[in-house]
Parts: structure tokens; C-alpha cells; sequence
């Protein structure tokens, strides 16, 4: 474990320069709120603004820059990439929804500004993330990001997350809402870097393999992490899937077992990015990231 | 007035055929309810199935077809239109939003499927509605698109409606509320139409116009009928308006102001399209049709 810790330290330090960059990016292309609708523009920033280890927009920059893309498109798409992270947050806080009132250490967005606000937050974060989107000029990047950011991606697995609350469910069940709520995002990041890079269609196959296989390593960690960890150290509230009797891996096979399956994922997204001939390093640090970080 | 019927009649012969061709290509776009995950394809078709003029979808495509438009981009962007208006109107009637009960006499969408899947059925289909934009290659489409319908279009209008509500505004509230909510995704759908059409932009800057100018009449006539019709004619709760203290232009201006109001923005969308050397039959008609609508 020793030597996953020494990589992963390489993606902590490239997560953190790539979180100032593109810090600086939001605020660029986030409306301004001295614009109207003030509040609304003011609630889309607190929820952008709110941390994050901006996990998308560096998988984002980490393709378009491994594949040799060039220009400023990339910037266009990390961003968008949070957008529509932070936008299924919003949503996903909702008291209607998970009812979460903290996330990230703050009041969520319906607690600080009210459920109104917070849903047209969520709805604006997202169309704004598409005009951004539209901004790279490449639509393919767009259609395929929708897809998988919709019903058959992370929309339908939030779905199926609800549906599954306080139910008895199978292995199945969990790996898809695992691969839908998280993996898809992880892959669309990937893969809009890499056509933003004019990736080639065997590469883009490849880096989405490797998505995958970190998305879903990332989802069982988050797992295991909302039962070992306090509530201080998440910044959320620990213990809450067990409270709402949320479908986890931990609760269907137990914590070892979630560990072992957590670092077979690590191993197949390495044994993916075998097949790339570029320099790895990066992705390969972020996946060790993924499966020894605490928080 | 008379022959303004008339007129309105050819736009009305059109919406009923655009309705059925555009219904059929709904079905085929969006996703079946026998895919996972189901009961959310089910709302996703509840409320874009519950009825409505399309005048969204028609005006794509009568600025295609005018501007000569080839090929089935416009297909997939008329059901785009479609979806985009149809998810506003689903968060717009959430308890924390409007909270309405019915909308085109039927069941809203969290009445009929609950909170957290109307929030997610909302979210879906905006999601959907860019992945079929992304379809038709035209990425300027999409980023103009997304503004219109952003915080600068459609949900700023909303927000600026919603803080609103029970408080004293002037006129010229009322057009920012009018111009936001309502024009500027007709704006939308016009620009959207011609564009892909490979219109020059002096001509997309003339459809705007009228646009615009039919999009304020059209909510001016929404605000005269919310207080003229019953609600059985409306389909929708009548007299609501002044209910929920919204601010509306007969509230401040008075009945028959609002009428010689909505007059003046129809001559002014005529004069509009004199700039233009195609064929305006329809665009004319759609613009008599708003203005002598009755529901």
C-alpha cells in the first residue's frame, strides 16, 4: 500500500493545481452577481465555490492534455464538468430528494437560499454547462456527455438510488447504480478531454474503460468511507446511507470485501491504460488516489 | 379583427399538422418506458404527452423550412424545444416553486409521480433535450440555446417571477418577467430553426425580432386569458395570477391597455419580418394566431 500512497500523492498535488486553474475558470464563466437574477447567480457560486476536490474538470484536462490537445476548448469543459456536478448535488440535497441539509462542511443550497432557489440553481448550473459546452464548438463532446449524464447515465442511477432506499437489493443492483450515479460522469470527463484532443475511437474505448473502473472504485470507497469516518472529517454527514438505508456495497458484502473489489478496480483501469501510448502517469496516480484517499 | 382570424386560422391548420408529425417523433426520441429506469421515462412521457400547442416545435421548424433548411437536424432540435419547454413547466409547478395541482387538466408531474421524480423527470429531459441538440452538429445552435434558456433567458425570467410574487413591481418588471420567461425560448426556437438552415445572421437577427415581439404578446395574452377564461377553458387554474399576487401586465395597465399592447407587438413582429425575402405566410399567421387565441 505504501508505494499506491507515494502515487497518489502525485494526483493530490496535481489535483491541487488544477483546482486554483480552474477555480479561476468558474469565476471567469460564471455569470457575475451583480447581474440579474442576482440571488440566483449568487447561489450558483456558493454551491461552485463550496470545495471539492474538482475530481471531473482534472479528469477533463488530464485526457486533453495526455492526447495532445491544444487551445482553450478544454477550459469551456472543465468547467461545464462542475457545473453539472455541483448542479446534480443541488438536486440531490433537495428535501424532497435526500433531504441533506449540510454538504462540504455548509448549509446546502435550499438551506441557505430556499428550495425555489435551489432548484433553479441545479437547472441553471446545468444549462449554463452546455452553453459552455457549446462554446468548444464540438457537438459530438455534447451528445455524448448528455447521454451519459442523463437516464442512462447519472440521472437514472440517482433514480434507481431513491427507488432502491430501504429495500432489500442485490449486487446488481448496487454496481448499477454505482456505474450510472458516479462512474458516467467520470467517464463523460475523460472522454469530452479526449475528443476535445481529437482522441482517436480505440483510445477514447480505452480512457473509458479505465473511467469506469475508477468510477465505480470511487463510489465503494465513498462507501466504506461514509461508515469508518466521522461527520467532521467528511464535511457531510457519516453513517447517513446506513440511516436511509441506502444501497452500499459495504452493507451487501461487508468492508473487506468492498476493499478487495475497490483494489481490483484499481488494477483493471491500470491494466487498461496499458493499452495507451502516452504518458500515464497522471491518470495512473489519480486511480491510486481514488482507492487510498480518507476523505 | 376579423381577417386576423383568418389569418390565424392558416397557423392553426399548421400547429394541428406539425402537432402530429412532431408527437410522432417524441415517441421515437424519447426513451422507452421499458428501459430502466422505467417509472422516470414514464413521467419524462407523462407530461410531454399531456397535450400543449407545440408552438415551440413549429416555429423550429417553419424557420427552417422558410430559410430552406435540408435534412433531419430539425427533427431532433423541434423535440428539443419541446422537452426544454416541457421541463420548465414541471419545476415551475413544484409545491416549492408554483405549486399547482393541474396543468392541461391533467395531474402536475410531482402530483402524479411525487417530488423527487418530477425534480428528476424536469432534469431528464433538459439533459435529453441537449443530447438530441448535440445530434443535429451544430454546436453555435446549442450555445445560443442554452443562453436563451439560462439565467439570461428563461430561468432568470422565472427567478425574477418567483421573487415577485406578492409585491409591488412596475412595467417594467413585468417585460423583464415577460421578455425572459416567454420570448426568448420563442426567440430561441426561431434562431435555433434557422440556424440550422444556414440562415446569415442579418437574417437570424430579423426572426429574433419578430421573436421577441411575438413572444411578449403571447405571455401579455396568457396574462389577459389567466383572468378572462374559466378553468375549464384553460385547462389549468384560472384567475391564479392574481391569486398568487403575480405581477402581470393587465394588473398594472388593465384589460384593454393589455389588449392594444399585445396589438402593437403583433404589428411590430409583421413589420419585422418585411425585412425578409421568403415566404412569411406562416410566420404571419403564427403571430394572428397569438394574439386572437382564446386558450
Amino acid at each position: 500500500m505504501e508505494s499506491l500512497e507515494k502515487e497518489a500523492a502525485i494526483a493530490l498535488d496535481y489535483l491541487s493545481r488544477v483546482s486554483q486553474e480552474a477555480e479561476k475558470k468558474f469565476d471567469e464563466l460564471l455569470p457575475p452577481v451583480t447581474d440579474q437574477p442576482c440571488r440566483l447567480h449568487e447561489a450558483m457560486r456558493y454551491s461552485m465555490f463550496a470545495g471539492g476536490k474538482r475530481l471531473r474538470p482534472a479528469l477533463v484536462k488530464a485526457a486533453f492534455d495526455m492526447f495532445g490537445g491544444k487551445g482553450n476548448s478544454v477550459d469551456y469543459a472543465m468547467s461545464a464538468l462542475e457545473m453539472l456536478h455541483t448542479f446534480s448535488l443541488i438536486h440531490d440535497d433537495l428535501p424532497c430528494v435526500d433531504n441533506d441539509d449540510f454538504r462540504r462542511g455548509k448549509p446546502t443550497s435550499h438551506k441557505q437560499f430556499g428550495e425555489a432557489t435551489a432548484v433553479m440553481a441545479g437547472d441553471a448550473l446545468c444549462i449554463h454547462a452546455f452553453e459552455m459546452m457549446g462554446k468548444t464548438g464540438n457537438a459530438k463532446a455534447i451528445e455524448i456527455l448528455a447521454h451519459l449524464l442523463g437516464t442512462y447515465g447519472m440521472i437514472g442511477g440517482e433514480m434507481i438510488d431513491i427507488e432502491s432506499e430501504g429495500k432489500a437489493v442485490d449486487l446488481a443492483t448496487v454496481d448499477y447504480i454505482h456505474y450510472h450515479k458516479t462512474a458516467a460522469l467520470l467517464e463523460a470527463s475523460l472522454e469530452v478531454g479526449a475528443r476535445l484532443a481529437n482522441a482517436t475511437e480505440d483510445e477514447i474505448k480505452i480512457i473509458r474503460d479505465y473511467g469506469r473502473s475508477i468510477g465505480l472504485a470511487f463510489q465503494i470507497v465513498d462507501d466504506i468511507l461514509d461508515i469508518v469516518s466521522t461527520t467532521e472529517e467528511l464535511g457531510k454527514d457519516a453513517g447517513s446511507d446506513i440511516e436511509k438505508g441506502k444501497a452500499t456495497y459495504p452493507a451487501l458484502v461487508g468492508l473487506e470485501k468492498s476493499r478487495e473489489r475497490a483494489r481490483e478496480l484499481y488494477d483493471e483501469s491500470i491494466k487498461a491504460l496499458d493499452g495507451l501510448k502516452y504518458d500515464t502517469t497522471i491518470l495512473r496516480s489519480v486511480a491510486a488516489f481514488i482507492i487510498t484517499r480518507v476523505k
